[in-house]
Parts: structure tokens; C-alpha cells; sequence
């Protein structure tokens, strides 16, 4: 009767990904799997994830309510060591530091992110609502081709993160894969976890940063690194896939922003990020 | 011929109010102007902008293109001192960290804000604009109304911070002073400093943060404070005044998002903000 196993919450590939063990009060050791790249490059969002979950571990509050990441240098699979701080812990909010270091052969350290973060409990917030903003309109999920169904590769080069996502994009924003982007900043599909588990406030931090670059769309060539991310967690999602709308509206001197909105189940707007990225062949 | 006389970049009332004296390498002196008050607080882009200024001091970028901050407890106009770190330099970005800081009678240390921003240099950026956002819809500076012409005092209690502003709301968006909010998350106006300076990538870490809170149209009553306040310079204004609007969508479990955009005379969106702020009686 049953389907393949569905991966939960605590026992799934994210979550054996992005533990941290604590080496000594606010020192971590992480592994950042080559399963969460693009290119060569370790996804921003699977990064800010791991760094979530070491700030889970020292802030007296366990959840992220919003997490301001400055990219520093691009991290490769391998060893990390995550530090964090303290800052601020209140009754019901606390403020956390926390930076991802890696180490050259040398033995050189360098430092690949440094986030702000202020955590809550997400249980404790009050039952009100009164959003204007509406859900995102994506067709419905199988209307929607998966990474799977392009006629070439999606993205060129290793994409080994797309194995451990189940993407279903929009077909108005799937453009670029066809050789015909549409020209407009959006990018929208639903996004779930291969393994099936559910979504959680640490994996929506990977979820903001997990649909092609809005850049495709708008036809622009190679990568747009991002120099800066910020994202709003304002609700536990509810099971079952989510839908996410990536919007860029200002592309200007070399960079531009990208906005995501995250989606559940229930039609909660449980993420909203905006980040800054640099637009390749600028400055 | 002249009219009164008007401030200039470097030598006007936000200058003398934003300046920092470096008493270390890392450590400069403040002194926080009760002429930025809202209530008892003082404004948060006014303190932001004196985290800026500092951050440009240590850096070796001048302008920033991206300042996270997470807001920790509520300055008071007084002494304060600043701390910066540099994290990481390279050829057209450098991050720095900053750190603002009071201290109680009892000489315990308080902190305020901490910063993460990226630095660059706006004079360098590529000439390219692909923006499709538009200029908001304001009515002409003539017709609308300036603080002044409220038939009640528009913010209760002190409001030392509108002296040194030159605000003309939307009348689309006044509805609050009159005691008929529109419902709308929505606060739009025209912004200047009072005493004409023109803006400038610090000032506008001012004006993200400056006008009434959209909470007031959406009949939320009381102050809403802002918990992490994320800002990016994308453009050196032009001279002139310049056009602020800012939006909710997602009002829930007590907390909301304040989206701004600042137009500039030249209709260049020169800035983009985001801030997640709290809604008093909630959690």
C-alpha cells in the first residue's frame, strides 16, 4: 500500500546535511555536502540552513524569525566550522551572530558567511491574520513540469542540488530553458524535498534560495552570486509542497534584487526573503 | 534673490547630527540628538545612518549598498559609542560588522543595534538600468500635505524628528491623522530634510525609516518597533525631493513587514527596504 518510505522532519538527507555538532560552547563542526551544489558552488540557502541550526542550538528561542546573511566567499564541499554568539536574549525574542569558516591546505581560515540573526518561538505567536497579500498563481502541481521533464539540462554544468529537490516551475517562467525567456523577473514553481519530508522553518531557509536565478528569466547569461539575504520566517509551515514567487523589479548597475514569497498548504505566507546579487559582467 | 540659505552635503543639521569621532581604530564616539525622537525612541534610520557613517570611515568602500540590522533594545538621545569590524575587504565590496552601544548610570554596557553591511562605491557601477518597477503614485508635491497642516498634532507626543523633516504625505495614505485609516497597508509621501540638503546614500538609511509606520493605516494603534531593518543604496541620488512608498502584505502572529522604496527627481529607484517589525499587543 504504502508509497517509497516519505522522510520526516528530524530523519531525512536535509537533515543528516545540515547537522552540526557542537565542538565546544558556540563552535560547531558541519560537513557541507557536494549533494546541495550548483556548479561548484554550495547553495546559499542549504548554507544559511546549517548556519540556522547551529543559531537553533545557542539562542534560548528555537526558531528563525529573521536571518540577515552577507556572502563573503564562495564555500566548497568539505569541513566547515561554524561559530556563533549571543547578543541579545529576551523574553521573547533573542538576537544571535553566527559565521562559517573554512580552511584553505594551508591551513589559512576563511570566512565564507556571516549572519545576523533574531529568534522567537513560532508556537507562541498569536493566531491573527490579516495579510493582503494572495498566494502566488502557479498552475496546479502537475501542470507544472519538473526539472526532470526539460529537453536539456536545466542548469549547465553539476547540479547536484536539483537530486535532492522536487521542483515543479511555473511553465510562464520556464522560458529560459527553452531558449525564449520571457524578459519579466519571475520565476515561480512548487517546491518540495525528493525524500518527501516536510518543510520546517530551517529548510524554508534553504527554500528562498532554491528556484533558478530570476536572471534566467530575464536573459541574462551566467551566474548572479548573492551578496546579501535576508528572509523572514513568520509561520510553521504546513505539510505538503509549497509555492514559491521570486520577483526582481530593480535591475540597475550591475545588480539586482531578488524577492521570494513562500507559500504553504493552508495559503500561510510562511516566507518572504529579499536578497542582492550581483549581476554578472558588471562591475 | 536667495531664499533662506540651504544646507549642503557636509555641512547641514544631519551631518552635525550623524557625525562620529574616531577615538580608536574601530571605535568612534557619538553623540545621539534628542532632534531624531519619536515618542522617547530615537528614529532608527537616523541611528542607522550614524552606524553608516562610521562603517564608511572603516571601511575602504564608501557608499553602502547593503546594511542589515537587527534592532536589540531602544536608544535614548546621549552618549554612545560605536564599534566596527572589518570582515572581509575585497576589490569592489568590502563587509564590515558595527556594533552601537550605551551605557546605563551604573556604567553597564548596553547595546542597541548591530550591523552587517556591505560596502561598494556607487560612483563605479555600470550604467545599466533594466528596472520595470515604476515611481509610485504620488500627486505633486504641491498637492500634498505637509506635517504642518494636520488639524491635530499627527503623532502623539513628542515628534522632535518631524522639525528636521520635510514630509508632504499622499493624501491617499493620511487617513490615519484624520481618524479614518484606509485599511490599506500603504504610506507613501515626498521626503526632504528640512533644512534642503540633499540626499545622499547615508541620509537615505534616514528616509527608509522616516515616515509614519504603515501600521497606522491598517487602524493598528501604538508603535510599532522595528525588530531587523534591512536597507540597499542602489543608486547616488539626484538632487531634489525625493518619493518615499512603503507596503505591508503579511500582517500575522503579531509581527509585519514595512517594504520601502525611495524614488529620486530623476525617477531612479535609489532605494530598497525591508523591515520586520512587531505589532504591540501581539506576542
Amino acid at each position: 500500500m504504502a508509497q517509497a518510505v516519505q522522510a520526516s522532519i528530524g530523519d531525512s538527507e536535509f537533515d543528516r546535511d545540515t547537522a552540526v555538532t557542537r565542538r565546544a560552547p558556540g563552535v560547531y563542526d558541519a560537513e557541507l555536502s557536494a549533494g546541495w551544489t550548483i556548479l561548484r558552488a554550495v547553495n546559499g540557502g542549504y548554507l544559511l540552513a546549517l548556519l540556522g541550526r547551529a543559531l537553533s542550538d545557542t539562542l534560548p528561542h528555537p526558531d528563525p524569525f529573521t536571518v540577515s546573511a552577507h556572502y563573503l566567499s564562495a564555500s566548497r564541499p568539505g569541513p566547515a566550522v561554524i561559530r556563533t554568539e549571543t547578543v541579545r536574549t529576551g523574553r521573547t525574542l533573542s538576537t544571535g551572530q553566527a559565521s562559517l569558516v573554512q580552511y584553505e591546505e594551508d591551513g589559512t581560515e576563511v570566512e565564507r558567511i556571516r549572519v545576523l540573526a533574531t529568534y522567537g518561538d513560532l508556537e507562541l505567536l498569536t493566531p491573527d491574520v490579516g495579510t493582503s497579500a494572495t498566494p502566488p498563481p502557479i498552475p496546479p502541481y502537475e501542470q507544472c513540469p519538473g526539472t526532470d521533464d526539460a529537453p536539456q539540462p536545466v542548469l549547465p554544468g553539476s547540479t547536484a542540488i536539483l537530486d535532492r529537490l522536487s521542483l515543479r516551475l511555473d511553465p510562464a517562467t520556464v522560458g529560459w530553458a527553452l531558449g525564449a525567456p520571457s524578459g519579466k523577473g519571475e520565476m515561480r514553481g512548487w517546491f518540495g524535498l525528493a525524500d518527501g519530508r516536510d518543510a520546517d522553518p530551517l529548510s524554508l531557509l534553504l527554500t528562498v534560495d532554491a528556484l533558478p536565478p530570476t536572471a534566467f528569466e530575464l536573459g541574462i547569461q551566467g551566474w548572479t552570486p548573492t551578496i546579501e539575504l535576508t528572509t523572514h520566517i513568520r509561520c510553521r509551515p504546513a505539510p505538503g509542497p509549497l509555492r514559491v514567487a521570486i520577483t526582481t523589479r530593480n535591475v540597475a548597475g550591475g545588480f539586482l534584487e531578488e524577492d521570494a514569497e513562500v507559500w504553504d498548504s493552508r495559503d500561510r505566507l510562511v516566507a518572504q526573503s529579499r536578497q542582492l546579487a550581483k549581476v554578472p559582467g558588471g562591475q
